[in-house]
């Protein structure tokens, strides 16, 4: 049970209570939604979650624990993969959930531009767009429950990143409250604004460390007229790269997908979600298959002869072994649904180790036949469940236990051998240890492993200028 | 005469000589291209100019300046606009000239990136990319002079921004040197890396105040397979931002340039360019000309009907007046060469007040009736110039003199008031005092009066953390 630990804290509670109601200051019941990560890898203890209904409450709230260097974890839809959003264990922390914080404070169609407040989930952002006849392009599998302040928070990637960016990219303006508890309106909605550093880049990403976002003005897109979508099976993993060639010489802007599957990948769909149709699944001389997604801007006629124009290119170029394209929405929901199942799949399939790791396009087919060979050399038997965002040179390099033997075991015997054997080959592929998931806890160790002395060292300073307490998310991204 | 102020400084020259060559360390002869701004605003006297050849010589001379407390000035192209890159008058600075560092260093097809060094004159950048069978779109008047590292130290802007970004969007990574001498090599050619706070957007836009660009990776694009213009007569500000509304529908991203041009422009290079042919000049009801570019992935005979789609919806919805679609490389030159003469006719005519600013696209009518109407109310006899990059919110909003009485008068009497008409009406409009101008000295004190506290704080305080001597372009952005 809570027991508060000593009178400041007591006093804490009481203020944080005056200032967002004392409704909206949790310390007791169930509180496992803010205090366990997505993944369930870690479970904390808050000293309280609170829940404040405005930015001035946002402020207030960080001004109280800045008086008391209460440690504060700021907290969208806590479905980060990295561990960033929930407390220690130390039962001294304060979650400030920004759920609350959910209007859509203004669409301007003429600018193409939207104001949302940080607690506002994804899908909604994204909806509220299309009711206005615009697209905001940002989507990931968490969609219905991540909030856009966590999405910027991370600078969350996703599906359309080859053609809108990342998060960071979407973003024209932010509020935030800093670790001070002032609060910096920057929300211009302005494509071009050189006045100071750009705290905007420098804010997002840095995982609530830095300051904490209260508001965002996003950047909208016309709606496509038609986003068809094809499946082509590839002979390897360089006709891949040969193919995302000629996608961006056929369909320029329209490519807003290319996603690369293994087969073992598709295979595991294949047994795991029977009701599912693979296509040219087990095909033989096609280790890989590739979804692309053609948005354009004219109509469906204009997007299937492109397509195909594009299809007919890399037959005869021999970077296609066959391919098919959806012929209704429904199809290609499916298509994707297939693509979106493989994580599924290999939990279905049982315990693997995860990597989301980047490296430069022109290195994948090298880099995935140095690690696949290696892993396979130093730990017979295991399964290599290779899939992700080809386009953005984004694999998530996953590492399944071997069929035969106990799956604990091997978790146990070969996490840290595995993790390591990847991430070193990644170093040496000039590639990224975590391409759009973020460091948060889960990978602190491995930023000061594998990003340069000089970076961690402006780094460092950065934190240390803007958060000289050190209470925002302490010993997340940077350790302590 | 440069008498050399004391003997440490006589030991700096010493070191720098020792270096980088003493051929490269000029302290004597005609040094104006080097101390005097690109619009010979501001005569500067420089200690010595220095030319390292490689990023270690540019960590060496930084070394040596911080171990005197020298202030260094880091310097491209200098044809900056906001006097950025050229010493004070004490004869006590460094300038650290880029120039001799302009490889190319590698070009990667595959991974549509290329990396070059930071004195590379942007012209020989596009090339680069353009004999690869590559795009690389940013592109404004100074690029025959212009160095991609002052390209991105001042985050550059120019004609494509509407479709491609600004200068901070077409880079994956940089190299750095630190105020304190190290090398930071950040030139990843990733799409996804969330390892750390994104240094490289703080550096990119920070005008040389906290570390030296040596070198970036650069986004590359497919070259389009046809590039058409078209210039429009508008019947008002507000029709020209709805015909950037069906454009936006029309085209997508094929729309890579808007730029607006009111009459008393067009007339100005209509008087002083008489061999240049100005569509629509003078056309009843149309005070405003816009001229459109369409890139296109597919085929000139695809680009031309999509536009002429676009102009009859535009005739139709009454946002046009009358349009022409340019029959000819050569007519779309012409158009795009009536565009950019505005400033030189401008010139031509006689002494004038420049801005660049931005405000949300949305309130650009409403801005330009209040500040016109303001203006001429104030100071009567007064004639707009306004033009520019209507896209991206951007107007080059500038001020001519009265066509009667002394210019020179008109200036000193007010160009203080008109400046600050001009940038209150921004303010209170939502928007930007410099826009793709950057800060520099000249508008150092604009940036103290018109960004918020709590974000100049900020600024404040990453400046300190980063370059806690202070050597690094002092005044430039923040005031000391």
């Amino acid at each position: 049970m809570p027991s508060v630990p000593d009178p400041s804290m007591t006093d804490l509670l009481d203020t944080l209570r005056q200032t967002v109601g004392a409704a909206h200051v949790l310390t007791e019941g169930d509180l496992t939604a803010w205090e366990q990560d997505w993944r369930r890898r870690v479970r904390g203890k808050a000293l309280a979650v609170v829940r404040p209904g405005s930015t001035a409450e946002v402020a207030a709230v960080v001004r109280a624990c800045a008086a008391t260097r209460t440690a504060i974890v700021p907290q969208g839809g806590n479905t980060g993969l990295a561990v960033g959003s929930t407390p220690d264990a130390s039962g001294t922390q304060v979650v400030l959930s920004l759920t609350r914080l959910q209007a859509v404070r203004q669409i301007d169609s003429d600018n193409l531009t939207m104001t949302v407040e940080a607690g506002c989930i994804l899908q909604n952002v994204q909806a509220a767009a299309r009711e206005a006849g615009l697209l905001f392009p940002l989507s990931l599998a968490a969609e219905g429950s991540c909030t856009i302040g966590g999405n910027l928070g991370t600078n969350a990637g996703g599906t359309q990143v080859l053609r809108y960016g990342n998060a960071r990219d979407l973003c024209l303006g932010l509020e935030v409250v800093t670790a001070q508890g002032e609060v910096w309106d920057g929300l211009k909605g302005l494509r071009k604004d050189n006045t100071g550093y750009d705290l905007r880049h420098l804010l997002i990403g840095s995982e609530g460390t830095l300051g904490i976002i209260t508001a965002a003005t996003l950047k909208l897109f016309p709606l496509p007229a038609a986003r068809l979508t094809a499946w082509a099976a590839v002979p390897s993993m360089e006709q891949a790269v040969a193919l995302l060639g000629l996608a961006h010489r056929y369909l320029g802007a329209g490519l807003t997908g290319f996603e690369v599957m293994g087969q073992f990948a598709l295979e595991l769909v294949g047994k795991h979600m029977p009701q599912l149709r693979v296509p040219f699944l087990g095909l033989a001389d096609a280790p890989w298959c590739v979804l692309l997604e053609n948005s354009d801007n004219e109509s469906e006629a204009h997007a299937r002869e492109r397509f195909e124009a594009l299809l007919e290119a890399a037959l005869e170029a021999g970077c296609v072994a066959d391919a098919v394209v959806a012929e209704s929405i429904a199809q290609a929901q499916q298509l994707w649904h297939v693509r979106e199942s493989i994580p599924l799949a290999q939990a279905e399939e049982g315990l693997n180790i995860k990597h989301d790791i980047s490296v430069p396009i022109s290195r994948i087919p090298a880099f995935v036949a140095h690690t696949d060979a290696l892993l396979q050399r130093e730990i017979p038997g295991v399964r290599l469940v290779n899939f992700g965002h080809l386009g953005d040179g984004n694999l998530h390099y996953n590492v399944q236990a071997p069929a035969e033997g106990d799956p604990k075991a091997f978790l146990r015997d070969h996490e840290a051998q595995v993790n390591h054997l990847v991430y070193e080959a990644v170093a040496a592929f000039g590639g990224s240890f975590s391409a759009e998931h973020g460091v948060g806890e889960l990978k602190a160790d491995k930023l000061a492993l594998y990003q340069s002395p000089a970076a961690l060292g402006m780094m460092r300073a950065v934190k240390q200028a803007l958060d000289p307490l050190g209470i925002l998310n302490p010993g997340r991204v940077l350790r302590g």
